[in-house]
Parts: structure tokens; sequence; C-alpha cells
């Protein structure tokens, strides 16, 4: 093929970037997304297991995208960037965040490390003590649409979970506007398998979770708490959640449908309303017109967040429905929109692609 | 390939049958399932649009198996079956059903003519008037783990539809005992492509329902009046559901997740018990472990309901995740399971398949 | 969603398009790359059942990118356009071009019409007469590795149909090095189902096109002569092919795997160096590492032709597999590359993005 | 559920069976067919890594059908049987058979252990030397259509591979006829993603599989030798076989097409008779009528091979479509018809289920 790599490579002006743990799937999506962004500069890729291989060996698409290697991570290389994502497993950016927040880099962790303010909680949910629970506190949960101000002054960024974007987005103007019983909300979201991640396993061969589907971790699964947290700083007091997640016979999006009380039974037409007016403006959310369904393919491989809401029968229960490209929306294509709002650019700067459909 | 057809011509002891609109997946898996039934000898098939087609040509899977051909449906050659199956679109059995009683035909209706008890309700659910209201207080509702006795001395079932057996058989003990708001269900339902059957159409097309996800229906959709009939009938009161149906990028299966708030929230253990004691000695509907989540590949082509019951967190939140294939438990297969309560023979035969998986 | 349409409206320095037929897949991936191309003034998009329809209402994708709605096809409107594309059936562009042409419009036929040079060899595949035999002879066949001068100067471009694209572009530098038995040549290929279009079909159905695989087509396919009359021009001599397409269970992609038998068997090396110099300073045919087996989703989404060369066992058989997107490289995409060229625009304009993968 | 489990204990007339190596997708295959065979009596199933889970708990589709549970495999229990399955990986099996043959057990090796008559080619293509290649020349390769009196008499069966099973089934009325040049054939084969078997990786996460489709194992695969090994036996002198695998983003099925050249182009309905002729009697194989394409959906789940032969323009190239549902024609299934013919019993014996459609 001709041309160049499309990375521009020792730019003055463009943000220095590095990724590190760049073999999973969200990893291979923020390389996607950050070939075409005219301000990034990507220094590097690290991979302890694969070091010294070409992204575009292990993730064909980026052939004549770019030449990157994955590489042994370096404190120092680390240290020069302007930027560093972590997208590494839960455990991993705590490890080693405080040092590059001391060297002056912002940091954006895709993973789990800071997105509970509660250390005890964390530790609970994770398995594992926090190795620097003193950030939780200034660590910034990254939903533009509710703290993109706190987003903008941040040098630390947890940029929220999947299932957490997509139940977040769908009930928070009813949980602003004080309209339903936020202590009896159910959540029954659904996930593709890109959700579990690229690692050897036998749970998500295409064997096992092809032409099929099923409800998993219906006790607890790690993204109720963190709902729970969003959504609980939203109402200003706990709030009740039931959450259920389901695998998907297909590899991306999410569709979560939510199911809310009304404290007191409107009209659909006001719900309709209040969903428009608290999103105009956002570039990344997009309320359907009355009586939608919103489809997962619809936002294939793009950041936007598409919703419907309904009251079924004029009764006191209202409907959401809520699709994201859970590998986008749900994770590096929002991490790229944080990066946009804290380097002060457009918010949706190599974000505008049209969704692959069909 | 050598043998001779399967379906016994003749044998002055079998049930005679015939299948009334045989071109869909639930006419198709009736086939399927008579063909190895000992008691079966399946006369004709009928179809207008393909008359003359052997059913193997439209159905690969049974060459070697049968060499009926459909035939256009003669109300003289129907009245001298024992038992008639219709596999029609809706408002077809009912144009033939009462002359098919009065012949002392027995029916089993798969389309929904006759599942809900009330006239008026079915007319505006179905958009046309009903042809023979009379006979709907006759017509049982062909759910056997509910109505088995009245099975047996049925002379016209109306087999459930797919939705509603998921979803009444995961909330049936519940309701029976008492132990939840009845006024508040929820359930959130997802069914594989077949169940939107086999006819020209692009919203079913592999390029429009493959790899993505949406729910549908949410304003109301045909099922929601039918499972709050039987549940109903069971709480012996008016109950309250919220229904959302989803389509599935996959071919066969259901899985209806069912939220409950508990009157008085007791133990998980009790809740499991109560479904093994409901269902001990019922063939096809297998209560999990506690902490299991059922996977609609576990039913793939057989009659069996897989159920879980959870309560998350231990609060007054019960959930149940209920999975059914929808052409086998949510049509055909429960069909014949009807028609061998209504003749005297083993529940169970010609259902003894095992699943096929992966 | 904030922001304005994307589709610029009036800048008179623009290129005027049209595109008749807009409903089907080729139609909305023509929509989903001119939205994002700079020199691109969508005008109108017709249907004459979908007129006044918005096209974001039939292909949610493209909310918020553009507003336009389809629109029954006007002569005099048409007319003005500088260029336009049919995304029509086999048969409806042959009806309108003559016009176009003399009005001085450019175009770019993504159906069969203008692809063979033989009329008669045409009526005979398609089925028809042709209403313009005459200028079959004009019509420039726009693949752009082997005619881009001509494209260059080209008023009428017969877009290449996918399966012609795959292999033609995978056998090219064979025939073209004489270094096989052309007239023994065999073309494996396989499509996803997309490549069936968007119409109302019992046989496009995913219930039916699911989890399945099979060969159709094999006494003889429309594709054939076309594969034919391109090689033949380049072997300059009649080539014979042998041409299986299959149906994958999947919606985009291609896969061709050809075969063919050296006339001279030489050594792995020397087959990889032709092909990598044939296509050296394209920007749309990669040509893989030695030992490599190129995947379809290494393409998804985008107009690269990805190829693999290998010699088994260094005897006198050469395998080629070849894989593109057959919505993109295979239709609207080439066809987007070709409108650059007809205009003197970079080839590569808004067809740059990174496919999507996983 | 009621009922009982339905492998019968202890009746000392049925046949004493155990499988070797029961967690991957063949024995789960053979544990479904066997649990409904009338003169099977499954003793055992062993697994070091699973030993003590019950297979039920690993298959849930088992729930209901069998209790057993995987153990570890002990001499002494094996040696008490009169058949053993082996659903291992390649080298196990020849580990254990001597001492079971020796104690005058029968074997059915699912593997490749005893495939290949060259113990050499064997140690090149398995990469390990093999430890027992005396036997080699007493196993029976098991291809009843092939080989079916031999396997009655036989005390080691080799049970063909999967890609093997559909190709030669498909070639071998060519090649017996000696219509064909055999030194020239092509196999174009394409597998559902069960065949790579069910452990751990990511070369088959449907993250990586799903919705993309590729050839592998261009520069040769293991099934090649044992292709040619059987058309060689059959053509009684080598024969010059170009085989490419595939991989379909989906479960079960293998189809082959395959290409030869005829000696003498006849005409179709030769070949057509010549297919039927070769195969009327067989019960496990079905010639479709002229024109016809296989799908591979029309075998999910039974043990025959479908064909049709075509003769594309009347030329001298014959196309053959050949499709089986690689678990069971292409492992299990067969290995079951194997037992059939080993033990006396009817050859169809348990295996008389219809295919699985849609």
């Amino acid at each position: 093929m001709g041309g160049q790599p499309s990375f521009d490579v020792g730019d003055c002006n463009m943000i220095e970037i590095g990724i590190v743990g760049g073999t999973g799937y969200t990893g291979a999506e923020l390389l996607r997304l950050l070939a075409r962004h005219p301000e990034a500069d990507l220094r590097f890729i690290t991979s302890r297991s694969e070091a010294g291989v070409r992204a575009c060996d292990l993730f064909p698409n980026l052939r004549g995208i770019t030449d990157l290697a994955f590489s042994v991570p370096d404190p120092k290389v680390l240290a020069d960037c302007d930027l560093v994502f972590f997208a590494t497993p839960n455990g991993t950016a705590m490890q080693m965040v405080p040092d590059l927040l001391a060297a002056g880099v912002k940091v954006i962790d895709l993973a789990a490390d800071f997105r509970l303010a509660d250390a005890a909680a964390w530790e609970r949910w994770y398995g594992m003590p926090h190795a620097c629970p003193d950030l939780l506190a200034s660590a910034v949960y990254g939903l533009p649409e509710l703290h993109r101000e706190r987003i903008k002054r941040a040098r630390l960024v947890a940029n929220p979970g999947c299932y957490p974007t997509a139940v977040s987005l769908g009930l928070l103007p009813l949980i602003e506007a004080g309209l339903v019983a936020s202590e009896r909300l159910i959540a029954d979201a659904k996930s593709g398998v890109s959700g579990a991640g690229r690692k050897a396993s036998v749970n998500a061969l295409m064997g096992e979770v092809g032409e099929s589907f099923k409800a998993y971790a219906i006790p607890g699964h790690r993204h109720l708490p963190e709902i729970e947290q969003v959504l609980g700083s939203i109402a200003q007091r706990p709030v009740g959640l039931t959450f259920v997640p389901h695998l998907l016979p297909m590899i991306r999006g999410i569709e979560a449908t939510l199911y809310a009380t009304l404290l007191d039974a409107g009209t659909g037409e006001d719900l309709q309303q209040l969903f428009e007016g608290r999103y105009s403006g956002e570039d990344f959310v997009d309320i359907l017109p009355p009586g939608s369904h919103p489809e997962t393919r619809s936002v294939r491989g793009v950041n936007t967040c598409r919703i419907a809401v309904h009251q079924p029968g004029g009764k006191d229960v209202v409907v959401v429905s809520s699709v994201i490209d859970n590998l986008v929306k749900g994770a590096a294509g929002q991490a790229v929109q944080n990066m946009n709002i804290m380097f002060g650019l457009a918010e949706s700067l190599a974000l505008d692609a049209v969704a692959l459909l069909p």
C-alpha cells in the first residue's frame, strides 16, 4: 500500500501520548481512533507479552495505518508524555499512576482502578487492596455529560465502565428531575462478547457463546456499585438498583432496558421533552423520536448513545432503552472524548465517523 | 438414502393427524417432532401457496424422513382426522375450527385465535373480529404445568405463545404462593429471530438483524394480555405487568428475565425450594441449582424450560431467568406435549431428545 | 445531537451529486461515505417507494449526519448534477443514462448494466434486452488498478461487481505475467449476506441463512462472464474459469480462494515479489507477508483489498486468498474511488477510515 | 425434572462403554448420542482436569439425561469395558491402546493417532514420535462407506477426521470410477468453529472469529495426508490434492467444494447416476437432485452427508458440494456408526434423529 503511516511523529505542538496495555480490544480501539486524530502524537504502546510485535500484526486492520510495535513499559519514557491511557486489567494502573501524576502527566484509566470513590467498596468488589486510595478523591469520573467541567480541569480521569455509561445516561434525566422512585430502579443490560476482552478463555469461545443467550452475575456485578455511585451522586442520596447483565451472541454493542416507577405518573410527551432538553447540545447523546427503539448497530463503531423513552399504557412505569458501542462510548471513544475535553480541543475531534450499518 | 419413510400410513390404532399451514417454522418443527412420534400417523399437511411441493424440498432436513407434499386444505379430509394442528397466521384457525369440532375432530391451535378468553380484548389486540367467540370459553389454554387436567378432557387447545410460556412458567410459583406484588411485575424478554416466522420481510433479513440487538413493541405487544390473563387467573385478580420483548441476533431461543417485589423479603433458599417443589414431577421444567444462569443453548431443540431463581443482595427483589426453545416448548413441542396429554399417551413421547450443544 | 448536517449545501466549487435508488445497502453505504467527503455536495437521493421518508429514518446510523429525504427521480434535477450514481436494480440505469450523458452529467453505475461489453451476452445473462447497447463501448469498467487512465477520462463508469473485484485483483498479476494456465482457473468465492441486498425475501432471512453455509449458482452466476471478460482482456485471449459463489452466515465481507496452475512451477518468493510489485503504489491493495491468511474483518468498512499468495508444497498450483468488504471495495467505496479519479481528486479522499475490528 | 437417568446400568447384555477424554465437543457429542442408544451402557467418562465434576455441569444439555461424573482414567476399569472411545488430543490414545487391545477391549479413536498408515508421515505431520507404530497396520480407517467389511472385524478403528470425511465421500465415486485426473484435485473446505475444539484460546474467541471469514493452513494441513491416503487407496496410486480449509463464523457444519477435471467430459446425468448408484443403500449419504446446493443446516445434529454433483457449462470440470455436521458424521456420529457395525447392530441405531432446521 502506498502512503505514509498516519501517526505523525515529532510535531512539537501535538499531544504526546502513550498507551499502556494495548493488546486487548480497548487498546486496539484506541489505536483505531487515535490513528485519525489530528492532534494526537502516539509515541508508544506497551505490552510485556507482545513486546517487539507490531500492533498491525496483531490487529490487521492497522496495516498501513501504523508501524508502531509494542514495547515494555519504561517509566522514563512514560513520564515524557503529555497523556497516558491505561487499557490494562484492573489493578495495574494504580501501581503506575502516582508517579505519572507526580511527573505532570495526565492520565485516563480505562480500567476500574479509580472509578469508585470508596476504597473499601473497591477492595470488596475487586478483591485486592488499593495501591493509592488517597488519589481516589481527586480522580474525576469521566462521564462528560455529567462532569464536563471537572474533566476540563482533571489530571486523572476514571473512564466509566461500559454498562455504567449506557445505564447512567438512560436514567440520568429521570433522577436529576426527581421524577422516579430512586430506591427501586431496574437495569436489564445486554452486551456483545467484546466486553469480555481478548484473552484466552473457554467461556468466550464462539462455540460457547454463539447462537445462545444468558444472564450472568445476577447475584452481583462490579458495575453495580459504580452505577449506584453515579446515580446516587445525582440523587444526592443512596439509590437502589437491581442490575442484571446478559451476554449477547454478537461482538459489539450494549443495550440497556431500564425500568423506573414514576412518583407521579406524567405524560409521555413530558418525558420526551425532559430527555431532549437534558441532552440538547450534547454531541454524543441522541434522543430518538417518541415510539422508537434504538438498535445497537446504529452506533456500531461510533461514540453516540441513542436513547428512547416510553411510558407503556400511560401507566406509572417508565421504560428507557439505551444503546452504545461498548468499545467506543463504553470505552475508547469516551476516553478520546475525555482527552479532547482535558486538552481544550473540540469534543468531537476524531469522533465524527458514521456508524457502520449494516 | 436407504430405508422407508418414517411416517406410518394406515395403522388403524395410530392417531390420524393433519397439519393446516405447514410452511412456516412452527409447521416445520411439528413435522420434525411428529416424524419420530410412534403413535402419530401424519396424513397431510396443507398449504395453498406450496400445494404439490414436497415438504422436504422446502425443509431439506426432512429428506429421507417424509415424502409428504403440501396439499390444499380439504374440509372432508380434515374431518376424517383424529387431530388437526393449526400452524397458520392468526385469524385462520377460527374460520375452520367450528366445523372440525362438530365433526368430532380434536384441535390444537398454535396461533393466537383461542388464547384470550375475552373476545373484545382479542379483537382489540389482533385487529379483526373473532369468527367464533362462543368457542372461547371451551378452549383450554394449553400450558400443561398449569392446566394438565383440563387439557386431558379438552377438544380445543389454545397452544400458548412463546413469550407467555417462558414468562408464565418463571413467575407462576411466585404468584401461586402469593409472595410477590402482582401489580408490579416486569418481564424483560429476548427472542431469537425464528419467532418472527418464515415470511418474506425486510425486517428479519440477516442484514438487518444480524450482529445487532434492540427492544421492540415497548408500547404494547400482543403477548402482554395473554400473560396477564394467565397470571391473573393464578392470582385470582388482575395483575400489572410491564413486558418488553427484544430481538436477538440468533435463530432459536427465548430468555426472560423476570423481576418481582417480595411482599415480605424471605430467604433465597425458600425461593429455591418453592420452585423445585412446584415443578417436581414435571418432565419439562428444570430448576437449576442456586446461583445458576440458564443458557438458551441448553434447551436448543428440546421441550424443556430451565429456570433459575435469585434474590440479589438478599433484598426484596426476586429475579428469575427462564429459557426455552421458542419453536419447541414455545410452540411445536408444547403442542405435541398437549397432544400426548389429550390422547392419554406418555407426556414425553417423541419429546425425549437431548438438546444440541454446542 | 448538536452540530449541523454534514452535507454542505450550495458550495459552488463542490461536486453536485445525485444518487438514484438509495434504499438498498449500496445506497446506504454511498451515503455513509459521501457524508464525510469534503468535495461532495449530495443534492438528492431518489426512491419511488420511499419518497418523502428521510434517509436517517431508514438507516438510523445517518441520524445527525444528514436530513436528506428520498425523492421521486426528476430528470431535470438529475440533469443539473455533475455526477449521478445509480444504486438501482439491474436494468434501471440503462433507461436514464443516455439522457444524462447528453446533458453532460457523469455517471457511475453500481449495477451491472454497463459491465459487459457484449450486449448479447448481457441479454443472455440478465434476461432482458439492453436499452442502449451503443453505449457499452464507451463505458469504462471501473477497476482503478487496471483502468485508472481510462477512468480519468470516462463519462460513464461501470462499477465492478463485488465478486469480480475480489477475484480479478487476486488473479490479475498472474495473468498479466502470463504465469498460469488461463484456461483452467478456479475461483471459490464466499460472500456475506449483504451482497443479496435489502429487499423482502425468504432466502435472506436470518432464520434461513444464519448458522449455515452453502454454495449457490454452481451452474452459472452472472459474475462469471464479467470476470472472464476482465481476465480475458488482460490475457488478450479467452480464459476459462470455474466460479462457485457461497453464502456466509455474516453480513459484510467477501473472501475468494483462487487456484491456478503455474505453466512453469517457480518459487514462492517470486510470486510474492510479483504481487508486491504489481500493486506497489496502490492505496487500496495490500499484499500480506508470505504465509499469511487475510481475514474479511480486516477490511470491514474500508476500501482495501488484502491478498496473500501461496504455493503449497512448492508444487505447480498457486493459491491466492483475496478479501474485500463487498459493500465498500466491492461497491460503494470503489464507486467513490472512481469518482475521485474522474474529478481529479486524491484517490483516497473520504476513503481513509480504519477497518472496524473486532 | 422427573424420570430416571437414561443410561442403563448393569444390563449384562448391553455394550459396556468408556469414554476417555470427555470434556471437549467431541466427547460431549458422544454423550449426547450414546444417551439415547438402547444398547449402550456408558460406564465412565474420564478427564483428569475435571475429575469429580458431573458432565451435566459442564454441558447443561445433559441435565436430567445423565448423572455421570468425570473420573481419572483407571487402566483396570478401562480393561473391563467392551469398547473404549478416545476423544482425546492427538498423542494420548496411542499410549493406552496397546494394553486395551491386549485386554480384549475394542477401541475407536476419534483423534488422529491411527489414521495414517505411514508412521514416518504421521510423525512429520503431528510432530511427535508414534508410541505404537506396529499397530498402524491393523487399525481400520473407519469410513463405513468405504471399509464396512473391515470395520465389522476391526478391534481398533481410526475414526476419520472431519474434513477427510466430507472430502472423501464427495470425491470417492469419481476416483473409484477413474473418471477424473486424480493428480490434480482441489478441495476448498469450510468448517464451523466447533472443529477447533473447546479449549481456552484467543484464536477461537467469538470476538476474533465472529462476523469474519478466512482461509488457514494453506501451506499444509494435517488432514491433507489423510485425504490423500484415502483417495490414493481408492485410485491405487498416489493422488495430488490441493486442500485449503477455511473458518466459518458459525458453530457446526462443514462444506467442501471439490473440483476435479474429467478425463473425458461426460454428461451431467451420468455423474448424477454414478453418485446415486454408488451410495444407494447407504443410510448416511444423500445425493441431492440435479441442480441442488446442500446447506450445512440440513445436517445439523445428524450423521448424514449430503452431496450435489455439477458439471458447470457442460465443460470438463466437475464440481461437488458435500456437507456434514463436523461433530456428528465428522466425529462422534461416525464413531457410533462404527460401533454399531463392530457390534453387529443396526447401523443407524441411535442415529435416526432429524436435523435441527432452522
